[in-house]
């Protein structure tokens, strides 16, 4: 479905006047505020247009309207390409948001931040995300068609729309685009259009200073449609070309689409045009006068916008609601024919859980050792079984994530050759692809209507670091299952063991880290994580073990249902009055628990708190964090294997820290522990240090 | 050269039984220990055989040879692959290394361990890296060759030799992988030849289930020469096909080679061949003995290896030697020729700098706000003009980073369009490819006899991470230029503004992070980073400012050669006696500056301790750090735009941090510090805070 038919396009005076008026908002935006990006916004402006007047479908007055297509801008940096757009296009922004364009507080920040201006519908800036944003997009579309509307034919359903992106030489450049391209390529995501702003510059000049591959030749190894525009013999884009590149583009729905679009940056401006300096600096007042008289604006104004071209512009609004009343149609006679799905698609766009889901969450027995990403993978089955929404999958480690969560329903195209394939299907296999994995989950959860997982091992979860920020950032609610979470996988080594990464993740505003340290405790973060997508939406990562840790037995220990707080008391001290407090994550606490034993077994009063999640325990009241840690206990150790830094903050000046400041080893993960001094004596050794100190202090 | 005619390729009946005793033992390694990675070593034994007998220019009694082909096995899983080959051409592993596979302390770890293991020229497992790393390798070796040799004819000089690797699907897929290969097509790397294990099978099963493109129309792409081997009708890769292409791989000089070569998985197996579980299970003794009824060995034997095996593999040191002679011949002539480029190379390969070199350190006078990547830049020229091996660029950004070198000197292969390209080019553009650049900057290192540094924004180390990991676990001095280091960045806003990375990069051990307080601070930490090159390797991340900062007045502040330390007193309270300390870094510091004097006229004696690197001053006695920071002023403050995560280890119980624990903002960068509460006023009301704290505690 379009916002115009596309046998009858016309390009008028007042669209480029339009255009042109875009062209000079964005000249005028960044010379007011002294620094920014104007050369894409200029050159693209036409293209941008082009995809908001007559492609996109959307309701610019309902920026979350679930028919809508969605639109991403790939090079962050060239926020204005979009911000006019919005303003142009009716989405709320007013000229005076682009006056304020880079000024603290105001809804055109330097680049476009998701959730804080409308029409936005991801943030960007870091190169290569966007593109990979727009794939888990269209994956999320398929998968959501699934759910709700599998048979309907193509192009027949309500859940139909196309992903449209625009992409630059960085997004290219970039190996998360390249990861991410090869997957959508695999998945034949058909409904994905990329137009690429071929401009031959990036900030250090002529791209062929770095750059010099034949990237639509690239995009067809991977197997995408690939197509090529080239400009007008005055150097600005060919729009009528164009418009047939992106009809074509779209009516191809058995592979992603790219158009190579060669463009001028900075263009029409008479001496900023095809340079590197027009990138990410104001033009200049000559400059941009010089550009405003060759465009017939007047070099005396700034921000010049008529009546005229805002209404022209503001036309797609009515077709927009065109679209959507057409749109609202066949909605409707889906919900009238599909009750049931209509009923589940309510829960789904309500946040809501099926009644009942709760009861699916197992409960391990005690006394038996179980890894927890054993816990983990028969949890995630669990939940499965009983949410629809729930999917995702591995980068390729799935056997060793358990995270398959349907081992007969792989999520992959028409003509795979796999028994489970399914376009519909719920087990991701993201491949080895790490930052795609991540970037792709940013844009399934970006797109709605599904809960999306993924895993590896915490060791890669550096490989996907910039999506996981940009999670954080974005508060989207995926959940990370990072398993073999330490020295504990053992003979693979230093390259495989994760010792900085708890610590390192735990630095990124707006992560929670959960480490449950049993199985009971896993089934609960699972639990938790279910309940906090909508009310804390925000990316989680499980750390979760390879090898088996005890299973506490929940007559003796505290419940696990203290998990949902972050941290809890798992043992009290025989007497109430705990004198010394082991603080432990993951498959530390089994030591924590025996160090309690040997503590007791001297008098000395021990509680032992599992401390799953730092930042879940952080969001808790004062009263319940002292209850947990009471301030005048001073005598505390931690136990992590990982590096010590963030645990002074919980042990104190008086604490001891029981860490690993160094890599591990290729070796029976046993015989690393005690090598290593992770020892439950040698966490009974800390406290009664940590308790002379506390002795000492006080004398 | 090689270190066999070419044109008599023979291969022999002990030929295939030293192939097959690779496999045997192979099998029998991950046996033993129960767990590893059989199959690949398996089916590729033939091709590392073939490479190490017939095509690696090596003298296996000297794994430091400078004129030495390198062979790298991207897909470190397969370590066997290259154990097998290190022990039957003789660097010096015993079976009996063999038979300790992925146990404690032994000299063959789960992945191979570069300065563990003689003869592994870098550290793999994390796919993709070893591929980059090829590519730095081989960028290092065309730079040493410009450095020593520049006018020699095309493969007649000594510093001529062949960067060999292999890759795997899992290589492949990952970004880093399609990052340098980009690169290395657009340097027209010849001297660069991969060898692709194309086996179809990864972790969760047949490729199929992620990875479809057309791998080698990829590799065209990107302007590479491609090759494609099949294998015997048998399965069994086809070694005169192979030698072959490995012989053409390495006569195309202006390109870099890949060979995609069919294999099949645990060739010849009866019943594991062709399956994901032979990937990453031991075979077990069942499949094991059918194997070795397969390949004629005895299946009741174990690591069955004959003398006449070893001895016609050993034979590869005669051939080795004798290529070593003939190139020792070339390389005096070259002495001879050119005793000032000889007597350079000497002082190059010893690690020593040139005579003098500090005095190029450059002195800012005081007063003036300089930005520290303004000094960085100046310093860094400074440096150049007098160290011709130290050489770098940046990931597109350099003229935000200010890392270029030389601009009349670019780092392109002859045909490139640009004014300042050649070969041997000083100044690299890595593209918009962090973690390439990272990677690449490791094979550089690993070659040898260069000093590389790169540059990028700080908020896109984490784009690098799985590189700088590796930088810190192998010990290599790489110097990262991370520029924009704080919200200090201003408008760009949140997705640029870095505020847990400072945190997040102490974590890795190993890894330095120096944040210099000004201009001077700057150069002191580069001229440090020179020192320490060889004493001290390992990576270093230096952070600095976009925004101006004050160079303090060092006749009123102390010297700033404190640097080398990690931490010093830039001022001292008014009376010698500080009643609290106020530790800043990086830009931070004027602030506790300005609160000292606030302080002071309060009449608290106030210390400021400059702290640009964590790690540095942890590395200093007690003593020192005592004076530094007296246990018993306990009243003291941390200053940093960044998470507060690991600063209570320096300021203690009784101590406050000032810091950022969310996300930044687009706005100007005064704004937002103020807004954040970054300020002078915030500092001095913290020491006041941490004074009445330790009042209360004293009381």
């Amino acid at each position: 479905m379009s916002t115009t038919p596309t046998n009858a396009f016309e390009w008028t005076e007042l669209d480029q006047r339009t255009v042109d008026t875009a062209r000079v908002l964005a000249m005028d935006a960044v010379q007011k505020v002294g620094n920014g990006h104007p050369g894409t916004a200029m050159s693209l402006a036409p293209a941008a247009y082009l995809i908001f007047q007559r492609f996109l479908r959307h309701d610019p007055t309902d920026p979350a309207w679930v028919g809508r297509d969605r639109f991403v801008l790939s090079p962050g940096h060239t926020s204005l390409t979009l911000y006019t757009q919005l303003y142009l296009s009716g989405y709320g922004l007013s000229l005076d948001d682009l006056k304020a364009f880079r000024v603290a507080g105001s809804r055109t920040p330097g680049h476009p931040e998701h959730g804080h201006t409308a029409g936005v519908e991801t943030t960007t800036g870091p190169l290569g995300q966007g593109i990979a944003n727009a794939v888990g997009m269209a994956m999320a579309a398929r998968y959501e068609r699934g759910l709700f509307d599998p048979e309907a034919p193509a192009g027949q359903s309500p859940f139909d729309h196309t992903i449209w992106a625009i992409v630059s030489d960085g997004d290219l450049e970039e190996g998360i685009s390249a990861e991410a391209s090869s997957l959508a390529g695999h998945q034949k995501l058909g409904n994905l259009v990329a137009l690429y702003d071929d401009n031959h510059i990036s900030i250090e000049g002529d791209t062929a200073t770095a750059f010099s591959e034949d990237v639509l030749a690239r995009y067809e190894a991977y197997g995408w449609h690939v197509q090529r525009v080239t400009p007008k013999t005055d150097g600005d884009i060919d729009v009528h070309a164009l418009a047939t590149a992106l009809e074509a583009a779209r009516a191809e729905t058995s592979r992603p689409s790219i158009i190579a679009m060669r463009t001028i940056i900075a263009w029409p401006a008479p001496n900023a045009q095809d340079t590197a300096k027009a990138h990410g600096s104001a033009l200049g007042e000559a400059e941009i006068a010089a550009t405003k008289k060759v465009l017939g604006f007047d070099p005396q104004k700034t921000f010049e916008v008529t009546d005229e071209v805002v209404n022209h512009a503001r036309e797609v609004v009515q077709r927009g609601k065109a679209a959507r009343a057409e749109w609202e149609k066949g909605f409707h006679a889906w919900r009238e024919a599909a009750p049931e799905r209509a009923a589940e698609f309510d829960r789904i766009t309500s946040g809501e859980l099926p009644d009942g889901w709760e009861k699916a969450v197992p409960v391990f027995p005690a006394g038996k050792d179980v890894a927890t990403r054993k816990a983990s993978g028969d949890t995630l089955k669990a939940l499965g079984a009983v949410i629809p929404e729930l999917w995702g999958g591995s980068a390729d480690l799935a056997e060793s994530n358990l995270t398959t969560i349907d081992e007969d329903s792989s999520f992959l195209p028409e003509g795979n050759p796999l028994k489970s394939a399914s376009p519909y299907g719920r087990t991701i296999h993201f491949g080895i692809r790490e930052h795609a994995m991540g970037s792709t989950m940013n844009g399934i959860a970006l797109h709605g209507n599904t809960r999306v997982f993924g895993g590896t091992f915490l060791v890669f979860s550096d490989y996907m670091r910039p999506a996981v920020r940009l999670a954080a950032l974005m508060k989207l609610p995926v959940t990370y299952v990072w398993t073999h979470d330490s020295i504990g996988l053992g003979e693979d080594g230093p390259t495989h063991q994760p010792v900085e990464h708890l610590a390192a993740l735990r630095t990124i505003p707006g992560l929670s880290i959960v480490r449950p340290a049993d199985a009971n405790e896993t089934a609960v973060a699972w639990r938790t994580i279910a309940e906090r997508h909508s009310s804390h939406p925000g990316p989680v990562g499980l750390a979760l073990t390879r090898q088996g840790v005890p299973t506490f037995d929940r007559e003796v220990f505290h419940s696990a249902d203290g998990v949902a707080k972050g941290g809890y008391v798992l043992a009290e001290a025989s007497n109430f009055a705990p004198k010394v407090i082991l603080i432990a994550t993951g498959s530390e606490v089994q030591l924590a628990v025996k160090a309690r034993e040997e503590l007791e077994a001297d008098g000395i009063p021990t509680r032992v708190v599992s401390m799953p999640s730092i930042e879940w325990f952080n969001e808790q009241d004062q009263a319940y964090r002292d209850s947990v840690l009471p301030p005048n206990v001073r005598a505390r150790v931690s136990v992590e294997a990982g590096i010590a830094q963030g645990w002074r903050e919980l042990v104190g000046d008086a604490g001891r820290i029981i860490s690993l400041e160094h890599y591990g080893a290729s070796a029976d993960y046993k015989v690393l522990f005690r090598e290593f001094g992770l020892t439950a004596d040698a966490v009974a050794n800390a406290a009664r240090a940590s308790l002379r100190t506390v002795e000492a202090i006080s004398r």
